[in-house]
């Protein structure tokens, strides 16, 4: 199929009245466009019904309608109703639907829940791994019609997972081949100019995520390969990696295959890595914990850092860092330790940038490490964010080798 | 005028290729919403002609509409001949218009620029103080309609100097009276469905948000805030609040206020509620810091947990979540301390289930007092999200009054 035409419908009067701005339009729409779809329209209506007037317009000029949000339920709710009516298809139960559906909210379903397990004759069901609205699509005259929840922590992955593949085989696009790598630290714009700078042939494409940024490359794997090497030439291998990780990920997996504790002290960071570290189930099994020390007296009192150095070198130097990981290893009985402690901003702190944050290593029978990053300041969101991600990516060299880790981090020029 | 309609389209193909989000359609819809306007849609398009189309179809059911983008010099803006086309009005060389873009661009306006002085018959110009593309509005058929230009550096100063005055004045600039609250750990669906029961005749809405979910009545000042009472009655009044505000604000205002310090123990939250504490500027004020006792080894050899209490009690039990507050609140000797220890899942615990979580409170002077709450889960970032939203209104309450938390918990039948 060429030149297939596709539109978006996005539900919600939090949209109409202004509350909120739409984030489905931009991902959608970029994503189709480089499958080769031709947008016909972004439409975002209330969720007053008029979906159905707004369908039965639109459904003549397209092969492909992605409606989002409207799946939830509550009243004003009503998409899966429109699309039985426009399709023809009567709503059904769909029992594992139900079942699964059951499994998550228990009792309750028996109530506004239910309707959730409904859906159109025919149509197929698109699982919702964050939610209790799944998704589904299938035909209505001679057009897809693909349904998602509204709340993008929802929607996202759904349509990135299931949606995606399937309109890109639909579309004949399954073979291009894609390469995936996740990079850290470096600003999208910034790691857009610098994939231009080393090949300008290649088909680039960025995604910000929290944590990290992916980087997709299409084009001829040889010519890739040859460009991410450069790439991690200019920018330091730690910071761009094949596939889809987070610096999380690389860490955990480190501590799961060899079996060992790790423990944090944070004072920037306030408690983000520790609260990272156990986002996921099993957390316990290589993490026991960590001290927030945010006030000096608490780096003394609970971590054992010496007034000493606090007074001679300030909370934010390596000396601090050290003394805190060193504290949290011997507190806590854990294989390693690492410490965070910068200045967040917004103003400058001990005399020292925004962006300044100190990180130090600690491991059983293993000689201690710190070392200093400078951060380009986007904010103290940021610069939190970017400490724990280089806390993560350290901590994991530290375990895996003796080099300096000043070694790795000279090559940071871009963070 | 009342129940006044209007829709907005976003012309651009760099939106419907998804190459920039619209920036238009939030500040749109919100400002006319304030003005008493109901917003039929934000439509995007392509900068292809499809406009025409497009216009035909919507003009029919609304009073006003809004036209950004298609105003430019280039052969694929079209938007000043679609207008001409659906009003039935021959575009027609304003001369005053003429002399201003002479001003701006000189001999250049010999070229595409010059159309950029045609417009409409019987259309009015409005002024366009930062780039070359005036604006204009007037009536087709029975529907206004006003055409800016789209980049937002010109858009919007127009759209609020002159078109919000404008269409404030024609729709007689009536306020409809709105009133927001914020609401804590209630789900979604269950919200709308008590805010239905204690009175279905108030426009309700309701938006999710990360930590709470905001409540918008719409109606009789008096019968919203009879409802509003009717429903604290039935959920506690501690879980509805007026105005725009979240759990932490509340706990860290109160802090602020009487100059008080306070310090967290978490285990099953990881660290979230110090990383919350910590998100603002100047946190240093009031939060000393926390330690996170994921392992019960922490737990006793940091917070100083009694090995009995574990052995008898577990580690998710009142009487270790009271010992974990006051071993926080010793060893960071702050005013203040709580913990929070309990299952986030997706597995069961000490035979306890998942969303089972206990609080404990401890300070300076007072006797500690521990609550268990038992949420409905859903997920494990869920049940984690929820206790420290949980934490934070305890721990203002705890601070403010003597009274027994348990008489505030046993309330919450809806968490």
């Amino acid at each position: 199929m060429n030149n297939t035409t596709a539109s978006l419908i996005v539900i919600g009067s939090e949209l109409t009245r202004g509350i909120i701005a739409d984030k489905h339009g931009q991902l959608v729409s970029r994503e189709l466009t480089k499958l080769g779809y031709h947008m016909n329209e972004i439409i975002a209506i209330p969720d007053d019904g008029t979906i159905e007037a707004v369908l039965f317009s639109v459904i003549k000029h397209n092969d492909v309608i992605i409606i989002t949000g409207g799946l939830g339920p509550t009243s004003d709710d009503m998409t899966r109703l429109t699309i039985s009516h426009v399709a023809g298809k009567a709503l059904v139960k769909n029992e594992e639907a139900y079942q699964r559906l059951y499994k998550r909210v228990g009792e309750r379903i028996h109530g506004a829940n239910e309707k959730q397990s409904y859906f159109p004759e025919d149509f197929k069901t698109i699982l919702n791994p964050n939610g209790t609205a799944e998704g589904f699509y299938g035909k209505a005259d001679n057009t897809l019609i693909i349904c998602l929840p509204g709340p993008p922590r929802e929607m996202e992955p759904m349509f990135r997972e299931f949606v995606l593949p399937y309109l890109a085989h639909l579309n004949g696009h399954e073979e291009k081949p894609r390469f995936e790598y996740s990079t850290f630290l470096i600003a999208e714009a910034k790691l857009e100019e610098l994939t231009k700078e080393v090949d300008s042939e290649i088909n680039w494409g960025t995604r910000f995520q929290d944590y990290r940024i992916s980087l997709y490359a299409e084009g001829d794997e040889k010519k890739v390969n040859s460009a991410i090497k450069r790439l991690q030439e200019k920018c330091g291998n730690e910071l761009i990696i094949p596939g889809d990780n987070t610096a999380l990920s690389s860490l955990t997996k480190t501590l799961r295959e060899k079996g060992l504790t790790i423990a944090s002290a944070e004072s920037c960071t306030g408690g983000l890595c520790s609260m990272l570290l156990t986002e996921e189930a099993g957390a316990s099994v290589y993490f026991n914990g960590g001290v927030v020390s945010y006030a000096p007296s608490v780096k003394e009192g609970v971590l054992d850092v010496s007034s000493t150095t606090i007074k001679c070198y300030g909370t934010v130097s390596e000396n601090c860092a050290l003394e805190m990981a060193e504290g949290a290893l011997k507190k806590t009985n854990s294989d390693y330790a690492f410490s965070v402690t910068g200045v967040a901003g917004p103003d400058k702190s001990e005399g020292k940038d925004v962006g300044t944050v100190c990180f130090g290593f600690a491991g059983k029978n293993r000689v201690s490490q710190a070392v200093t990053l400078h951060f380009t300041t986007w904010g103290r969101a940021s610069v939190r964010r970017k400490s724990a991600t280089a806390a993560f990516i350290l901590a994991n060299h530290f375990i895996l080798s003796d080099k300096p880790l000043i070694d790795i981090t000279c090559m940071w020029d871009y963070i």
